[in-house]
């Protein structure tokens, strides 16, 4: 069983930036992530996008934030279950909190901070039934990293603008031949991407198809080939090396709606007048995950809330202890040691 | 008569930011600060010190900081009247506010926020009859741009950090051949500075004299000589190009204090769970100017507040508007022409 000050839920850049306050308070973190890496929305959904309202920061790419937020971290030794998911939590007698994840590892923490923005990300998935034999063997539904794309034949499935800007993408910057696939006529996105696609279709950079849809999945092992029907009743065979049906992600927040917190909008209310505090003493939510009157789901709110809650957090950790607010430019910034 | 959305007080790290959260709803702002340049504390009291908690900024120098900002609102075309100090507000029959200043400027808006800090800065003066005679004339209570001292001859009155930062600095780094003067023998800082200044002084790398105070200035039109008593009774009369009573700086809320805002210990108080909102509608107060249970005067709390203030500000000047809140990433930054 995994013990700490501060047990965080989700490590997405307001769980991340918890680490800091809490550390400057000499209380420990653990974090728990159902996704393989830190950073959330940002790191998951949009790396290589750029920020504009990080204070300070006239433009900041999401994965910079991220990996920025690490760096500062870093003297404070977070530690971090990844790619499991909180499930259960059960309080102890003493007050204390376990949390149990899907893989069964539990952790125990006097104080829990839900940072667990729109939940755990699924993909929208096209109802093929051979799909998952071929997700990570021809098949993605999110693109990480761009590069592993380059020079590849891509038939990129979608309407919205994660399907646009990517086939733009992945047509300009990274040498693929690019086929789109979308269903209907009309597109969910910017006007000005949609007219970009239709120009680079005209001519010749990409493929474009209108009323069509990838309905079945040939290969062996790994993805080999699409097929593509029109509206018209016509079938195409792509060969092709990725597969990407981009038809979003919807977050759920899962588990975390059965913790006995109360829920609203599919968000955790919390007291934004006091301390970010859910129902459940002990039980903090902050970032995306929690609402309030006038809530704004922004990063720069969530650093805020993290702030507060920590302070809280300590009250509750060190009933005795009296802390008196210090600058880090007066006082730096000290670390553990292990 | 200068016209505005928003008219800020204060043109701190938080003033300036609400420009950018401003801007983003496609609204204007004007600030107004009795200091001659923007930046608030981080630009006149601290400019090349490092701070560690601004969020994704595991150090930033509080003058880059605010460099940084300036850039990010550049955009928004924010318009300044620097050096003077808002003193009156009087509100006009169709709901808007005049703000008049200590130079007699007029400013009209339908909302104001107030990011007054802890207020106008006032250095502590020691009581010598004729100091005001050789303000900036050999004179300065601030230190702004180190080099204008390089080479000097310089004492340093005063023994708290400043001092002993500014004494070791100038040793070190000016080439400067400095006194440092303490009236007493203790003094209120970090120990390792007293430490280092100590051994300085012994390895003659500058000149310490404590139980001592400069009591007397003697110049004509531009400071000269500066006159030191001990406690035992002895007088040094020292030349010089330049003193520095650095005995801190007393900040004052001034005439802010009477606009009829509720203030408790000497900030104003506000509503932290709706908008920053004040007892006056429509005149707000964000940053370390405000209090409410809980409150951090931190930079990145200053942020949070003006970005949920400017939401309240769109309400009151568009009534019958509705915001829809558009991450930057997605929609970008649109600056305004002029
Ligand atoms: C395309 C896009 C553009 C955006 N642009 C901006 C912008 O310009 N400015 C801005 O301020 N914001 C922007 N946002 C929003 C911003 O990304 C979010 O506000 C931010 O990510 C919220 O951070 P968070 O830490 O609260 O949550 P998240 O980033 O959502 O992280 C939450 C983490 O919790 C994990 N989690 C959830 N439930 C569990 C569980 N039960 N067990 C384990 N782990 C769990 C998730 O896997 C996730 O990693 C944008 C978002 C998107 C999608
Ligand atoms: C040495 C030091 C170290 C610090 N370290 C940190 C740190 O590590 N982290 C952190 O978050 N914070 C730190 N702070 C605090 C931080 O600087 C403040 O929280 C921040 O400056 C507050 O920003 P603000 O915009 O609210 O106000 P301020 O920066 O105080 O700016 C307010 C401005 O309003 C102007 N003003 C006031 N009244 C009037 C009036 N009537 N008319 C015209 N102008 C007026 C003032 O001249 C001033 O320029 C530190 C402060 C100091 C002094």
């Amino acid at each position: 069983m995994i013990t700490t000050d501060i047990l965080i839920i989700g490590a997405g850049p307001v769980g991340l930036f918890t680490v800091f306050e809490a550390g400057l308070l000499k209380l420990r973190c653990h974090l728990i992530d159902a996704l393989p890496q830190p950073g959330g929305q940002c790191a998951e959904i949009y790396p290589k996008k750029p920020i504009y309202d990080i204070p300070a920061y006239p433009e900041v790419m999401a994965g910079d934030l991220i990996d920025n937020l690490m760096k500062q971290i870093e003297p404070f030794k977070p530690t971090f279950t990844l790619g499991e998911s909180a499930v259960t939590i059960d309080e102890t007698e003493d007050g204390q909190f376990i949390v149990t994840t899907d893989k069964g590892s539990q952790h125990k923490a006097p104080v829990v901070a839900i940072a667990g923005g729109l939940g755990v990300f699924t993909p929208r998935k096209p109802p093929i039934p051979n799909i998952t034999e071929f997700e990570d063997k021809g098949i993605k539904y999110i693109v990480k990293d761009p590069e592993e794309f380059r020079d590849q034949k891509v038939v990129i499935s979608g309407g919205g603008d994660t399907a646009l800007d990517w086939t733009i993408y992945f047509a300009e910057e990274l040498n693929c031949d690019v086929t789109m696939v979308h269903r209907s006529e009309s597109f969910r996105a910017h006007l000005d991407s949609v007219q970009k696609v239709m120009n680079m279709a005209e001519s010749g950079k990409l493929k474009l198809m209108v009323n069509s849809e990838v309905k079945a999945l040939n290969g062996n092992g790994k993805l080999d080939e699409v097929v593509i029907k029109t509206k018209a009743g016509e079938v195409f065979n792509e060969k092709v090396d990725t597969w990407l049906p981009l038809f979003g992600l919807t977050p759920k927040l899962g588990p975390i709606a059965d913790w006995g917190l109360e829920i609203e909008k599919g968000a955790i209310k919390v007291d934004n007048a006091t301390d970010y505090r859910t129902n459940r003493e002990g039980i903090y939510a902050i970032g995306d995950v929690n609402t309030y009157p006038g809530k704004l789901k922004l990063i720069l709110c969530g650093f805020h809330e993290a702030t507060i809650m920590v302070q809280s957090a300590f009250k509750r950790i060190h009933p005795n202890k009296n802390n008196v607010l210090k600058y880090t430019t007066v006082n730096g910034v000290h670390g553990f040691e292990e």
